[in-house]
């Protein structure tokens, strides 16, 4: 193929190992930084570089982190008796735009996945047991409600089981908006098991 | 909105500066860039800086390049009587898929466009037409079939002419494997303008 400059090409060819960045894409956005200026540029390579060397993981949560612990296991307004389990740190994004929720949270890093050979030693379990020291009285699962993230649901409920704690798992049903003609069965059917009286 | 680290933040900030990234994209973006290794992350922002210091233009055809002149106007295998006009850089990517195709370019870096404040100063159009020194027989514009693209076309037209080169629009019709039911009327009226003899 027709190639300009080799280092540009070269910049393609990494910005295409981006997820949901293909060839074209990845040439689109090359160009771009080829016009934008020398300081935008910079600052966009400062800043890759800084998320690498500054952000670390919350020995507590295991969330990403500036700082250890996390601003979240620092922080005395929130509801220390709770613990929100996550699979990714992305997660926690989504979480908090929920409204009157305040919890501490749990990052476990991935989800069991036989398959891809994930077992529960890949996981941030261990941390999260240590966690429960009689101060946490519930640990609400929000793993994805796909097979992987059931599965995890219920490997965690067993084990936490014995620690007296309250497990429990983020309702499945309609989102908000939606549409009952769309639904799935599995979606409909979660959505009348976990009816509530008004 | 509840952000975990600051350097992620601002990553997320620079990336949803590029084209076609909203802030959605630039998170995962962002994430993905703090999962993979440190070297891999350095060869990312050390290509963006590598693009900015490396890349310049070509003196002769403006187009970008590592070196000067670059490598198609070094070419000797070129038909060097041919040059074909584009708007961006970018565009000799897609034109270099031609088959039998093989001229020399020349990038105006833009179009035409009075609205935006962009008029013939603005545009490569001096050294254009500095190349234009016996050696060329026909200028071929390639800009893009659009309202800019084509004003731009007629301006180099009439400001060509008097040098004595046959100059040459590309051909507006039907894309290939496209279909009669769904082109839009103007693009039949140029393919049937266009027609030629079998």
């Amino acid at each position: 193929m027709y190639q300009s400059s080799e280092s540009l090409g070269r910049l393609v060819s990494l910005l295409s190992r981006l997820p949901g960045v293909g060839r074209k894409t990845a040439g689109r956005l090359a160009f771009h930084i080829l016009k934008i200026n020398q300081e935008d540029a910079r600052d966009l390579a400062e800043a890759i570089l800084a998320v690498k060397e500054k952000v670390g993981n919350c020995t507590i949560c295991c969330n990403i982190s500036e700082h250890d612990p996390c601003a979240v296991c620092n922080d005395e307004k929130r509801d220390r008796s709770m613990i929100c389990v996550v699979e990714e740190a992305s997660d926690i994004v989504a979480l908090e735009k929920a409204e009157d929720f305040n919890p501490l949270y749990h990052v476990l890093n991935g989800r069991l996945s036989p398959l891809d050979g994930i077992g529960p030693d890949d996981l941030n379990i261990k941390q999260l047991l240590a966690r429960l020291d009689g101060s946490i009285k519930e640990v609400i699962v929000a793993t994805n409600p796909d097979v992987e993230g059931e599965a995890t649901a219920m490997y965690l409920n067993k084990l936490i089981g014995p620690f007296g704690v309250k497990v429990t798992r983020i309702a499945r049903g309609l989102p908000v908006g939606g549409d009952l003609e769309y639904a799935d069965g599995v979606t409909i059917t979660r959505a009348l098991q976990g009816r509530q009286e008004l």
